[in-house]
């Protein structure tokens, strides 16, 4: 390992990528692929996406001449061998860590990183708006753009596609196929480029044969021709020095080329590349053998409990689907999807169809339809909640998974944004759980309300009980958690726990503080408010959200509405700045989310003032 | 008129289309245009689209039987042929009017309308969402989805488009291609399409030549063949009997298909023809000749005064680029698209993209980039200005264009939401100007801010200075308009004019009020605000804006974070509830944002009790 290290170490001044012999780039790649397993093996991360796409990296940058030419990398978690290769392998062993090195792209790491680009499907437009800019401004360098087969299921790769212009040079589109979602990959573009991969293969045994290979594919039928694109394919993607071949002619072509080159998702870790979905974001594990240690038995997850849940609302429910853009694995649908496949769609990543699609299902009452999407990319599908479902006034249930920080993903992943923009749309139902048998609860009786619903909770562990019997939920009720005078804390969801930590705090203090779950974001539960008016004057709001635009604001908007004037309202939550990645209690503690940083900062001596 | 009126009445019971001899289809597509152009002359409307859609909107209720088969207009701004054939023939006279028939499909209306429809790019989702549930519900209805070639750039038909199975059957789409997206085509796929079009008229050519034509197009270069869809075309889209033969034919096809027919948009009417951008949408008009009435010269538009000077200053800074997702008519772009051509991008109806490219175009300063949008369609591109521009920190301006009431388009139109989303983007900077002059100042200061700014502004008349030198509006200053004591009209933008209204109505009654404009939305004038803060403890925001989202919401944040107890705060904007189309002074008067109105509702008793 230390020799390894050394190897690498040299490479981070990584232009002597330029210098290396032929041959020696394999075992670079070699080198590179261990670095990533071996950090990896002990911290965890996405492991299956980087490392089938090392030979790749290192490929662009034998050819290309990073930062002056622009690699732009879709999603960006295929990003570790780049990071490894442009002057961050010795702080690679932070990767994802609090205060170490992001997961994906970082602008701020790195002036090889250009964009943030969590969400995919962006880096050809941004690629595309890159190259315009240089082209307006007579500059020269290449602009690469770096996608995978997945990114051309989201409309926002197609809608970049439809606007090259067949006239644009030094455009370059490395279409990384690995034939792999982050599940099973889908869609018609997807087959197309089976058929070119099978078309191929044929063409090579044919000419093994010493049979006159067709071209193939015949660039007739290329799907990317009706865009314009040259196309070079197909290259295999663990060949490093024929990778470098195929970049070296695209720069000489003229207009837009794709090169399209096929990977194998876990490359050069048999457990990985037999097993993809399951590798791909992964704990510790065993370098040698590539056994997943196993984490110690916990409580479930939110997500986990949904996913039990909503098989056994299959089975009793025969009109009931469920949509996914592509998160069947990490929203824990795949009990459900492979109980009834029939009923399961996955969309791909296509967030807005998937919600316009929901509408469809969901229209005149024919099918029962859960739309499964993380709070973070149904950023992508407000319009169609707007019109398609709101507007419409259709009983859709939205679980938003991943609603609150997630943290060791980071700025581009945490779920915090979406109840400013949940809020504003009429008639829609918004709900939190605190943990997993209210979220059965609430599961149970969405459909009932008749309205369309959004279901919000985060990615951690909760209480649950076992054989739990659900029960009705009305409509816009709250909950007393714990009765006292005076004080009233509000927590959203999960964060009750935080609630009665605070409550046990100023206990001791001689406080006696209510707990109230408002459940229920909207419509709030008025009555129960006014009700606590009567005896509490001061209320302090917890929320794993954006704080200018969450339950502290709605609460605001409330006292306000209502001309409550002699109430002290204090609000906990996200501020209003970008956070960035790592463990949950660091980030919990930044924010100022723990117990005795609320405590410190609560407005409590009038309580003393009159004792 | 009335034998017109008399023909088409007996067509209420509109099945009997499919009695008529076919020579009769013609005379009643010609009644159905005259009937469209007799009103439109007098009421306004969508011109171009509908004239050019009678004969295929006549052969669709020829051939399918709505609402069973579910037939689903893209946009849906095409559908008064549609409206007048199911029943609204006599009410058609009411369209886009206060109380009076939708100017786009609207399920409230009638049973043939299934859905909202007035964002381009979702009948493909929802047709396929109604599909997938008909087979799993057992049902053997068809499902037609009607689209125009531009819904083709958009990212959300696309995704739909790689969802649609090779086994599903009894779905058709018909492509109505009429070469023109609102202004004018762009994109390669439309690229694909002319090309279609061409190979289709030299193979007619041919036939008429009795030379032998070739199958035009060759499916095998098929854009959507890649998408498993069986082709038909191209059918002359002003052909009635020619359409209801290939509809008739697509009945019978295993699988998906699609139907590819050429219409001329403003077809039956030379001037529209001739210039469909200028009558897409129109007011009154002769006619006769087809010449537009002039309107009464008026008060320059806030679309206006911002393309005039953008124009200039493009002239000034040769860095200054402008994307549109195809709107570069209505949102008063034609003159600096004129003016440079080659920083000018129309995307096409690609809102996600639009926003994704502008930060391509900013990345590294290169370019100054301006994004003009409309507030409505701005929701389709949340998640881009999340992570692309905000997160990135890029200085994008966005221009918000129909910020408020869009009233002649109603409840999908209406661009009252973005407040609500923008107020949860870090950094982001939210401004509204009152008048054409701080329009053109704030546009004058965007860039120094040097972070991504968002100027919603309405399409409304307004006040402007000729000659007009805008001057440097430093962040995050407000302005007094007049000052007065105790109560505090917080207006935003516009809406200025109103709080002028209501201050002279309260000065009638002895009342002192003063007249504030945040001009900044955020980051709010905070000091402003506590000054005003030590003599006045009434304040009232206007705002056209949902009011629980919006300029009203912040101010009651802003009063809870900072403690401010003994203040009264009134909030007046839309309510939680959708707005449908109208007038705008109905509108208005129905939402309750008139002087009269708030006065009522102001609760100042308290000034009398106390005098």
């Amino acid at each position: 390992m230390n020799a390894l290290k050394c190897r690498l170490m040299k490479l981070d001044n990584f232009t002597e990528i330029k210098n290396l012999a032929e041959h020696q780039l394999s075992s670079l790649c070699k080198d590179v692929r261990e670095r990533i397993l071996q950090v990896l093996s002990e911290k965890g991360g996405h492991l299956a996406s980087n490392i089938g796409s090392v030979e790749l990296t290192v490929a662009l940058h034998r050819v290309f001449s990073s930062p002056t030419d622009k690699i732009i990398f879709d999603t960006s978690h295929q990003t570790y061998a780049h990071k490894i290769l442009t002057g961050r392998n010795e702080q690679f062993p932070t990767i994802r860590q609090y205060q170490g090195l992001c997961g994906f792209a970082s602008p701020k790491e790195s002036a090889h990183d250009h964009f943030y680009a969590g969400h995919a499907g962006t880096a050809l437009s941004l690629a595309l708006g890159v190259a315009h800019a240089r082209d307006l401004s007579g500059s020269d360098e290449y602009v690469i753009a770096v996608l995978g087969d997945a990114a051309f299921s989201c409309g926002l790769t197609l809608e970049a596609l439809n606007n090259i212009p067949s006239s644009l040079s030094r455009f370059i589109i490395v279409l990384n196929d690995n034939n792999m979602f982050i599940s099973e990959s889908t869609g018609n573009i997807n087959e197309c480029l089976r058929n070119y991969v099978k078309q191929n293969k044929n063409a090579l045994e044919a000419a093994l044969k010493r049979i006159m290979p067709t071209k193939i594919p015949d660039t007739k039928i290329s799907f990317f021709e009706h865009f314009g694109l040259n196309y070079i394919g197909i290259v295999d993607g663990h060949d490093v020095n024929a990778l470098a071949d195929a970049f070296n002619s695209a720069k000489n072509i003229q207009g837009p080329v794709l090169i399209h080159t096929t990977t194998t998702k876990g490359h050069g870790m048999p457990k990985a590349a037999e097993d993809p979905t399951l590798y791909h974001g992964v704990g510790c594990f065993d370098v040698k053998t590539g056994n997943l240690h196993k984490k110690a038995a916990t409580s479930l997850t939110f997500p986990k409990i949904f996913g039990d849940y909503l098989t056994k609302m299959g089975q009793k429910d025969p009109d009931l689907v469920v949509i996914t853009p592509a998160m069947p694995h990490g929203a824990c649908l795949t009990d459900f999807f492979d109980t009834f496949p029939e009923r399961s769609f996955d969309v791909g990543i296509a967030e807005g169809h998937a919600v316009t699609f929901a509408a469809g299902l969901a229209y005149q009452k024919k099918k029962n339809v859960v739309v499964s999407i993380y709070a973070t990319f149904l950023q992508r599908a407000l319009d169609n909640l707007f019109q398609d479902i709101c507007l419409q006034e259709l009983p859709v249930l939205l679980a938003l998974d991943r609603g609150g920080l997630s943290p060791a993903d980071g700025s581009t992943h945490h779920g915090i944004y979406d109840i400013s923009f949940l809020q504003a749309m009429p008639g829609l139902v918004i709900v939190q759980p605190r943990d997993g048998d209210v979220l059965r609860d609430l599961m149970h009786s969405a459909f009932s309300y008749n309205r369309s619903v959004a279901i919000r909770y985060p990615n951690q562990t909760t209480h649950h009980s076992t054989d739990y019997t659900p029960t009705y939920r009305p409509l816009s009720k709250g909950e007393i958690l714990k009765k006292g005078s005076k004080l009233a804390i509000v927590s959203l969801g999960h964060l009750s726990t935080l609630a009665f930590k605070l409550a046990e705090m100023l206990s001791q203090k001689g406080i006696d503080a209510t707990i109230v779950d408002p459940i229920f974001v909207k419509p709030l539960d008025e009555e129960l408010f006014f009700q606590l008016l009567e005896d509490h004057n001061h209320f302090v709001t917890i929320e794993e959200h954006a704080v200018n635009s969450g339950l502290g604001s709605i609460l605001s908007f409330f006292f306000a509405k209502n001309q409550i004037k002699d109430v002290r309202l204090q609000m906990f939550g996200i501020p209003d700045k970008f956070i960035e990645h790592g463990d949950y209690q660091n980030l919990l503690k930044e924010i100022g989310l723990t117990a005795p940083q609320i405590l410190e900062k609560l407005d409590i001596h009038e309580f003393f003032d009159r004792s």
